[in-house]
Order: structure tokens, then C-alpha cells, then sequence
């Protein structure tokens, strides 16, 4: 039996609410049991230093941050300017997955900044991160009129596809999917995959540093992922509504 | 006429919401107009290392910052490890101001943290923040047994009063309060006032670095000030309901 | 009975050196008793990178230091990197209050730096640093051929007026002017005022941690405040001379 | 064909020197084509503050950095105080890694330090730190004699089982083992590898940044992957010779 | 000729001002013509983390810093929290000059601060800075009353000895005595010279970057660093005077 | 009798390895008993920003490190963002001595790095590094075509000569040459002289901290310090071999 009584493949119950905040293009809160993340997103024309806008293409970079209170007791503030090893290789993940998905030729010389901030920590919150900021980011290319017409997504609209991402791990001898905070920590492997909304896989981050495993573990911990990620592609497309209408190019 | 059609001496809207979040004790999503700002207070018992626990009294230190999507253009995160002059001149006056209305002794050993963190900024972040911190901080203590029995405040309540803060400013030759962004950014001369919920001053810092200003005006800003303030106390008491009965002592 | 058995109303004795230095245009070592404060002023044509020079604006900024052996014990030089709240808010102070007074279209594309570096600290460091770093301003300024004819200072002298600042506080229950650091350090309100030589306000910080105040104690330190900064400025008048006949313009 | 002419399942000429320099207990130099890393292991009691001694556990804990002189043009040193992203995620690879084969309560409350410095970089790093890391590891634990008798390893060797990894990628539409750093800059898909001799995995690392992948080339890459392993850990046996005798427990 | 009209052989006219400020036990101003340094002297028991005060023995270590008015154009402060490596070099080579007189064990498990504040400069801080610290420290040390009777310097003095320095350089061909700055910057080479009142070395830094030197020249330049530092040692015991009696131990 | 039997006269056994690795045009492993430095060097066209590209002069820069495996016990690798001194001072030092054989206008508008990483420290890692920079320095200049036609270094060659460099000091009473790390730790006197393959000073830096020294113990070790560079200069030039024939200008 699983903490929060869960079925070993079912997810947390979500919550995808958009336009949350009025400041930034695209805004999302989303939340997965006890975990809530608010996902920004901005488009400027300020391209880092080492790209060049002569060549027409942008660049999609990710920020992660947890809010002091989003953890008990008390999360200590980063003001060292010393970025934390784990916050720097999870911005690094949900800058990857997202770019998976991103056709930089038609996003034009300019840069999208993906801000998640996390609100509440119990697990799962760079995944989580993922999955709430594709939502913000079409938000905030649609307010691009030139990718917008209306009710309709246009053909060069610079997304491919949605993507979605999703923690499994082995606890006490099963794969589950959806991690909590409790289970996380006693998992013996843990696994994060991120996968489009098309099936196919984007990124797969399987550890076992309390044991090792085998490959039949492996296929179960995949198959519990891509039944998790089609739900939650699911749950994307619904929250987006007619905004996004990708249209067979 | 004010940008929001607002009467010179009217705030903007106010919406407090408590237990925002679950992982703090306290915790409060304070909104006027376009301003929102959560507040999540954090009680320990590590006191600083410059305090002598031994002495039995506490402290209560406060921390500001805004999220990078809480303006637009997108703020950069203070990821360079230094606190820009600004956000530490917030976070001490915020620290000041709830400090002046807490009973260290009564508090005990303990530290106090505030987190003010920013979600949308449209002027008035840092006034904004005292008068939301005092809520969450009541929310915070109530957490300890010995400070709260069942619906009534203990006589030891560490907290003394409720403070509020306020901005009024001189804009276009007239005294207004609460300003928003438009109306600081225009100001001629710009005033934050912090009082008691027993109308005592806290603090009063103004400034006129477009022009200087006499007594009559100060006169009129302060006057301001004081309403605005009368009416956010009894805002928070109405928040707080019947958690917050002060028992004479 | 005041600790140095001034009556409440009495500033320090003032000491102001021009030329104290020979390597800055500007150089003023001024004296309150025991507080004594190096203030440099040097003027540059590399503007602040957001400052855009086509506008011909100028532009005023002020750092603040105490060094190590100017408290007893030896306070520990900054060399971490990270400003600490207090040094940037009172930089910040003093560059507010000069540039009050500055006409920066008359200054033109100029950067000013002034430079306060206290050699002895017994209260009002940040006061008697505006003070101090007026004189030293108007001798960097009438190093420049244009605004200085022989000995009159033409109409186009980037100064409007002279500004002088001033502690005040309550102190065992009383007004007192002009506060030394044992009385800053029991003073039940603190309060810094800033005042233009013609008698206008320019800064108000009034802070009450230990106790709050009321309206008639305000009153009292304000009075105090006018009466000393209007002594102040005769004493900036009197030590330029002839060097700083502002003419009407 | 691959531009170093191997075939699609072949490792680089891999060279491993024992006790390379004289100051650690632990030195091995391990080459892998244009690749080059010296990895030193040094054991000390001083543990991380985290960590309590009385427990009597200890830790590992890894470092890596690439010498200026290891890549062309020459990689500016990491002199700002700043980890950059890439760099942690590796020494948190190698050291997660490391960790799954130790058993922390037969190390006793020791802190084993793992530095991994690029002499030459031409793909890999990463990977050939953890191969090359594993046999120094040995050496630095044999240092003790508690843990080594003679020419056996005592029961009580703190480490379970060796470690090996490797990169295998999908390259112009082939998975590939082991690539070089112009396979690495041109693959489609880029997967890391770890697993113990006896045949577990420890980690899996795939990331498709230029395009997606399904589980057929996920098969053909974790395959490659298994087969590169096994001859690693041949190698690396065959290097510690007789002073790795891992006894039956 | 040189461009202050001096001998080749000659100092610049030295000025040395003791109890310059009231907040360190030692405080002097020492100026060399244009140059001119604060030096201030504080004693604590806080001994570095890494002495081990049960051993009885102390330290002395120092701080140099130009200020920012000291130079034209204006010398940026060092906010950065980097030391630059010139700063660095000087602040050792003043704590070595020093500490090569001092009698740790005497000093006792205290730890002695020497700041060198630059207020000016023309040349030769660094040489200037040992020479003026050296009076500073006599009047710190005396503050305690067991090295200091009534007018006697006590057998245990800590301070076995006075030292002095002064820089030597070749320019255009010959050897000079006490290098201003416009010398120093054209000198071919530029030597410090440091030695005790009783004329042993204690440190010799030449370095020659314009041009190489042979052994002739090496010894010009240190014949006149002999004959300055024994005028140099002149005044610091005039200034000291009747407070400065080393008994004969 | 010095701790490895060396007459007081006698250098450590010297090995020159060029061509360590590939990925930089030099790059020489130099060792001398127990220490070995890593010295590669680089040329680019990025000037630094202080330098004028139209002038055509060139510079050279230095940076020295040792990696945490080169002591015992293992040396805390620098990732704070703050030099220390002492490695300050010695990459300070090995810039200064390439630079004075070095032409600045011959080499034209190129930036030359030189990275001196020790392998293994057992004293004397400064000077062993300019003794093996300069070999590296020379491949590296030889990797230009315009410097270097087949067999012969062109006329324009940018090095003047060779420079070398070895430590001396008093050690129990005596002057001894090359100071392994036993006979530093003890050494009354230590000091450093860089000297030119023709015999002329670049650099001497002396210092006496446990003890004072006089003109005879100068002159004693002056004169080792001669002995022992004018080997290293036959060993340099032997190691060099036909790339490096110094042609008359």
C-alpha cells in the first residue's frame, strides 16, 4: 500500500491553472498532490552572449528555484551565488526537455526564459516542472500575433509537440509511478522520464544509488512512465483547449 | 483622475488568503490591485549565531524577493551572490517593522523567518509585505500549543499589536495613497509609513529625490497614511477572525 | 544630562578641511566630535552602463566605507563580496541627498563619485557624511574650467543649494539633536533628516524598533532637526568662501 | 564508417598506470584514445559536516575539472566561485557511481575523495573518470591495513564489486559505442552507462536533445553499452592483478 | 635630474603623525612627499582558526587597501570580494616585514591586525606602509599595561627590533633612493628593500621586467636601500621617543 | 647531510618531457625529485580588454595551480571565487619572468597563456615552473609558421633568450641549492632567482621571516642560484634541442 493509498500506477491528482499570474505572457500553476509549482514564461530579444542572431535561430533557457517555504523545515535561500549541484542539473533537465520540443528556426533570433518556482515540495517537482511549463509556454508564444491567429494555432507555430515528464522508481520491491516526497527518499532506484506527446522518448534518468538493478526492473519502470506521461499529455491538451490546435504541417 | 480612477485617498482592493501553502505554518497570499506578494513565516530554534541563547530572548528576521516573472520585463534572478541595495533595504524594514510590535522574551529562544516573496509587482511590494507578514506571523506562533489554546490567544502572545504599512506620495501636486507602479515611477516625492494597529508610528521614510517637499505636504502624506493604515488593520483583524483575540494584559 | 553634556539642542563641534587630499579634485575631512569622515569626490565621463550619454544627462553616485580601525574593536574590512544591508542603504542615503540638489542636465555626461570613508565612528557617520561631501562636491565641481571663472561660480553651476543632514532622536524620553553612538545606541526612535540650505525636506528615515512614537514626539525631533541643519549649512557656507557664491538664476 | 575507422561496437585503445604520481595513495592515469584523465583517491577523517561520526559510516565524495591545456582552444579555468552546471553534474555522476559499489559501514567514518582531472579531452570524460576512478579507489583503500593483508584483500574491503561506464549514442542513425568528441558533437542521441562487474546497472543517462528516440534504439544502445562494460571490467581486473582479490562473502 | 629635484641618494621629505585617530590603541600617518598611508594597529584574543592558543604563542597579520580618492582617476573599490593579486602581495610582504621583528611567544595568544589605508599615493606605499606600522605597533603594544611601565618599555616587550623599508629601482641608467611614482612606472628595475633597525635583511624583492640586471647594479641598489632605511630607522625612533626604550635583554 | 644526500651545491634530477599531451601546441611535464608541473601553453588572438590590438604588441599571462592529489594530505581544490595569495603571488611571478625574455612586438597581437598544474609538490613548484614554461612556450611559438621555417627559428623569433629559475636558502647555518619541501618548511632563509641563459637577472626575491640574514649569506646563495640556473640553461637548451637555435640578431 502506497502512503497516500495510490494504486502503484496511478498519478497524484493534478491541477493545471492557467494565466495565474497578470506579469508574465504565460503563467501556469500546477499541482500534484502536495507539490505545486508556478511555471513563468517570458520571450525577449535579448540572445545569450555565445549565440548569433544573424542566423535567425532563438534559444529556450530554464530557471528552477524552490520558494523558502515550500519545504519543512525551512529551505535556505540561495543568496551565496553559489548555484546547489542539484538545482543547477534540474534547470539544465527542463531547459533539454523543453528545447526537445522546439524548432529554433521558427522561434526567430529570440530567447524564451522558463521560470519555475516551486510553491510546495513533496516530490516530483522537476518533472512536474516540465509538464506545467509546456502549458505556459504556448501560452506565451501565442501572444506572439505572428503565431496566433484567433482561435488557431499557424503552421509555424515553433513547437512540434507537447512534452510531459514524469518520476517512477522501485519502492520496496515494486515499480511505482509519482513519486511523494517519502517515497523518493526511500526508493531504491529512481528514474525521471520525459517523453512527447507523440510517444517518443526525450530524456531517461535512471539512478540506483542505494542498489543497482536489472532490466526486467528497467521495462517495468518504463512502462509505468509512458502510461503516466499519456495521461498527463491528456491533461495538457484539455487545459489548452482550442489555444492549441497543432496543425498537420 | 488616478490611472485606476481611485479617490486620492482610497487603497486599491484588497484580498488576503490564509494557509496558502501547506508546507509553512504560516502562510499568506496578500493582493492589492496588481500587486500580490506570499508570505510564508517559518519559526526554529537555531537563533543567529550572534544572539546568546542562554538569555531566552529571540529575534525575527525577514527576507524579500521577487520572483523573476513578477515583472515585466522578466527581473533576473539575483543569482550573482549579491544583494542588490534595494532588496536588502526592503527586507530590513520589513524585519524592523514586525520586530517593533514582537515581544522577544515572550518569543523564547526561537528565530522567527520571514519569507516575502514577490508574484506580481505593480507598486507597494514592500508595504504590501508588512501588512500580509503580520497575518501569516499570527498563523506561525498559533502553531506553538503554548501560545494558543484552542480559540484563544494566550495572555504570552509574543505579538503586542498588529502592524500595517502603507505608501502615499506626492503625484502631480497632490497627496495619494497607495500608489501603484505608474503613480511611484511619477511621484515627486514618495513616503512608506508603518503604524501600530494601536496608531502609534513605526517608521515613516520619505523621500524626495525629484523634488524637496515642506511641512504642509508632509503634513498631508502623513494624514493619508493614517487612514489607509486604519483601514488594512481592520482588514487583518478581520482575517484573523477569532484566532486573534489580544487579551488585555 | 547628555553623555558630553551638551544641551538637547546642541550639535558636536564641526571641524570641515578642504584639500585635506591632493589625488581627488574634491577632498573634505570632516569632524563631529568623534566621528571624523574622508570624503572624495572625482568626476569621470564614463557614465553608468544603463545611462545613455546622447541625453547629456549626468549622473551622482555615493559609496560609503568605515575602515577597520575606525570602531573599537577593529571592525572586519568587506572583502566578501557581498555589501552588507546597512553600507548599501547608507550609500544609498547620501546619494539620494546630493543628488537632490544637482541639476544633472547642467552637470552634462559626467559621472560623479563621491566617496565617504569614515576614519572614526562615534555616531552620525551617514549624516555628517552628506554634510561633509557637499564642500568636497563643490570643489570637484569648480575644477571643471566651465563652471568656475576666477572666483565667481557662474549661473550654469550644476548645484541648485547646499544640503546638510542631521540625527535626531528620543533619548531617555526627550528630543535630542545631533546623537552620539551611546545615545544612538539607547535612543528609543531614530531619526536621519536631510534639508536643502533654503530649508526644504529632503529625506525623512525615522524609525522606532525599540518603541513606537506619536505625533507630538515627531514634531519635537523635526524642530531639533531644522535648527541644527540650519547651523550646518551656515558652517558649508563659511568654509567656501568665496569659492561658492550661488548666483541668481 | 567512424572517423577513427573502429567499428560500431568497438572501444578506443583504452591504457590504465597504476600509481602514476607519488603524492596519493591512490593515482591512476587512464587513457582512452585522445582522452586522458588522472584520477587520485585520498581517504581522510575529516567527514563532511553533514555527517555524524558517531554513526560510524563514512562517505565518497567526487571532484572533476578539465586542465586548461585539455581542450583546443584552451577552456578558461573555473576561477569565479562558480560551478558551472556541466561540471557538477559530473563529479555528482562519478561519485553517485562510486558510492553504489562501497559499503559506507565497512569504510568506518572515513571521507574518501575522489578527484577526477582532464589532462586531454577528446569525448568521454565523464565515463573514463569512473573507470579509471574505481582502480585508484582500490589502491587508496589498500593504503589501509585493516582493509589489505599482504597480497589479499581482506573480507572486510569496502567495496562490493567494481564499476565501470561508458557513452554509447545514436550517430547518423546507428548506435555507436564509446564516441569520440566529434561523434559526441554530432550524435542525435547521447547516452551514459554505468554498471557494477557483475552485470547491474548503477545508472542510465540518455538524453536526445537533437531528436527523440523509441525503445528499439534505446535496446540497440543499452546492448552496445553492456558489451563496452564487461570489456572495461576486464581491463581493470586485469590491471589490479592480484591485489584485487574479491573474496566470497 | 630627477623630477622632484632630489638627490639620488635622497628620501622625500617623511611626516609622521602618531595618534592620528582615537579609535585604534595605534594610529599613524605617515606621508613621503605625495604619498601618504593610515596606519592603524589593533590587538585581539581572537586568535586565526587554524593557531592553537593552548601553544601561548601569537600572531600579527595585515591588511593593505588603497581608497578610492587615493589615486587620479578614481581607483574602483574592491567590492568584487577578490583581492586583487597585487593588494594580496603587499598585505604578505607587509605581514612578513613586520612579523620578522616580532617575538610571538612574548605576544603571547594574542592576534595582532595591522590596516594599511592609502590616502594618497605617489610611489612606495608598500615600503611606506611597513615603516609607518611599525610606530603604530609599538603605541597598540604599549596599550597593555604588561609590556608598558609608566614610561619603560617592559624586558618582554614582543618587539625585538624597529624595521623599515624603502624601494630602490634603476632609472635611466642609475641607481635612485625612494622611487616616486612617475620614477617607478619608467624605472627598468624596481627593488623593496626591508631591514631591521639593526641592519640585517629581512627581505629583497627586485624584479626587473623592463630590462635584466647584473650583479653591479644589484649592488648600487642595495647600498642606497642601506643608507635610507638607516635614516628611515632615525626618525621612527625619534618619533617614538622616550616611549620606545628597548632594554637590553 | 641534506636529507637526500645532495652535495649543498646539487640540483634534484631534472626530467623534460615535451609533447605530454596533444591538446596544446606546448606542453612539457617537468620534474625534479619529487616534483612534477604540468605546463602547457597556448596562443590566441583575444587580447586582454586593457590592451590596445592596434598598438600590435602582444602579452603573455600565467596561472598556476596544484591539483588536490599533488600533497599530502590532499590540498582543497580552489572553488570559492578567491585566489589566494600565494598563488597569486606565484602566477604573478611566472608571468614576470617569461615576459622579460619575451619581445611583446614581435609576437604582435597575440595573447600567450601559460598554464603551470603540479602534479606533485615536493617543493620548489614555482621555479620549476619557469624552468619548464620555457620549453613549452618555445613548441608553442613554434606552432606559428611565420616563427618557425622547418629546422631554424626565424630571425623574428619572439623569445630573446631562455630564462630559468631555482630556489636557495640558508638551512641550518649553511646556503644550500633547490630546497625539497623538508628543507623549505625549515630554511632560515628562502629565496628565488630567476636568471636569463646569458646570465643577468630577472628576479631575486629573499625573504627572511624565521630569521634576518646579512651581505655574506646574500652573496653565498646568489651564487648557488647562478650554479644551479646555468645547468638548467644546458638542460633547457639540450631538451630543445634543433627547434631552438637562437639565431644572431
Amino acid at each position: 500500500m502506497r502512503c497516500d493509498h495510490r494504486a502503484e500506477d496511478a498519478l497524484r491528482p493534478i491541477r493545471i491553472q492557467r494565466h495565474f499570474t497578470r506579469t508574465s505572457p504565460g503563467s501556469v500553476l500546477i499541482q500534484a498532490g502536495g507539490t505545486s509549482v508556478l511555471c513563468t514564461v517570458n520571450v525577449s530579444t535579448d540572445l545569450p552572449p555565445w549565440m548569433d542572431a544573424s542566423k535567425g535561430s532563438g534559444w529556450l533557457t530554464a530557471e528552477y528555484n524552490m520558494l523558502p517555504g515550500s519545504t519543512c523545515p525551512r529551505k535556505k535561500r540561495d543568496r551565496e551565488g553559489k548555484l546547489d549541484g542539484r538545482t543547477s542539473e534540474i534547470q539544465r533537465f527542463i531547459g533539454r526537455s523543453l528545447r526537445a520540443v522546439m524548432d529554433m528556426k521558427k522561434l526567430g533570433p529570440r530567447l524564451v526564459t522558463v521560470d519555475c518556482d516551486v510553491l510546495e515540495a513533496d516530490g516530483g517537482t522537476r518533472t512536474l516542472s516540465v509538464t506545467g511549463a509546456v502549458v505556459a509556454l504556448v501560452d506565451a508564444l501565442c501572444s506572439f500575433e505572428e503565431f496566433f491567429d484567433g482561435k488557431k494555432i499557424l503552421k509555424d507555430f515553433p513547437l512540434r509537440d507537447t512534452v510531459a515528464a514524469v518520476s517512477v522508481g522501485m519502492v520496496e520491491g515494486k515499480a511505482v509511478l509519482d513519486l511523494c516526497y517519502q517515497e523518493d527518499f526511500t526508493a531504491a532506484v529512481d528514474m525521471n522520464v520525459v517523453m512527447t506527446g507523440g510517444g517518443q522518448f526525450v530524456e531517461i534518468q535512471g539512478t540506483g544509488e542505494k542498489t543497482t538493478f536489472d532490466e526486467k526492473e528497467l521495462a517495468s519502470m518504463l512502462a509505468l512512465a509512458k502510461k503516466g506521461i499519456s495521461e498527463l499529455t491528456v491533461m495538457q491538451k484539455t487545459c489548452l483547449g482550442e489555444d492549441f490546435l497543432f496543425e498537420k504541417t
